[in-house]
């Protein structure tokens, strides 16, 4: 599989990865796997969803793409550390938090804006767990960490 | 250790894997583990708990038998993904998600639901996070996942 | 690196490892390396900061120093668990959980608590997630969890 081929048929350009918001580094190596620090939904700097699902302020929409924001930056992340795309072999994990209000239940679905993408650049399944929190930094509607094995 | 047979003295039946929620896997081998998706509190496709901890709604014991369920859903699971219940060796982490309203404390006593079972089975002690959220898939009471260490 | 000399320089004397307030241990080794259960920010057996960021009862201060309490217990949990500190060769991955109200962003300057003291001793840089929950137990501001590599 040649996923940088993979990621221009699906018309998708690798964001730059986004520094760190604090002491930490966006992805480590850690025996044969890269892991990613959570990734906000950023886009040229810019966070492109804020605020809580449940919410006027944020449809399923926008929080869907927000998550394969997220995906998008920790694959970004993940490869620059790895030296390169095509060293990451699967996707093998995938933990999403979703901001959402009391009464807010659709993290599956919001979540999937980062397995969907992920699921269509690797071909392989993943596991994953979703849940709605409280709040996320900058007030990010999304945030996801992403562990890949490395080829 | 027979894990089978343990299962049948402590007069557990081992509950048919549901199905994910959403665009991923129940489990996925990773590295010599067994790592799995969050688990919801599934019983015959029914949830055995809805709504928040810190509500009338929702008893301890109630949200323990949630986390209970949760944690054989994950090794039912985990065996499905590993080839039979006797690859798995022991339990090396749990996290447990726990839907709470902002003044409800006892995570821990509710995610015992689903460490007390698992050392029941497994007889080795596992590391663990408790948390409290905001909201959880379906409006579950609690989320778990388990990572196992094959045999 | 000496890791005993560094805590001496920064004038650390690791806690006592506090006992897990439920069915667990508070840490295990895994392949290579130790798992950290979450951490609460116990000291001498009383929590340093109780209630949610986002109140006026927590202020960012407090709340940063409970996150570093926090990182301190995991590594004397890690400590104990690899039999001794100097098996500790790295840090791999933190997770800070803030409990938050929902309109607290500044997780990542909490959480920081954690990483700067973490990065103070060891000198490499790890993954980070943060993110803001409803609850923690026992009414703790801030739960951490932390992953090292084993010499």
């Amino acid at each position: 599989m040649d996923l940088e081929l993979k990621l221009k048929e699906l018309g998708i350009e690798l964001p730059a990865t986004p520094a760190p918001v604090a002491a930490y580094v966006p992805a480590v190596i850690d025996r044969g796997a890269v892991r990613t620090s959570g990734q906000l939904p950023l886009e040229n700097g810019e966070l492109i969803s804020m605020g809580l699902c449940g919410t006027a302020a944020v449809t399923e929409e926008r929080a869907y793409a927000a998550a394969r924001q997220c995906a998008l930056n920790a694959l970004a992340a993940a490869a620059q550390t790895a030296g390169g795309i095509d060293k990451l072999k699967r996707v093998i994990k995938v933990v999403g938090f979703v901001a959402s209000t009391p009464d807010f239940f659709a993290q599956p679905r919001v979540v999937n804006g980062a397995s969907d993408v992920l699921t269509e650049l690797f071909g392989t399944p993943h596991a994953r767990s979703a849940v709605g929190v409280a709040a996320l930094p900058l007030n990010a509607t999304v945030e996801v960490e992403v562990e890949f094995e490395l080829a």
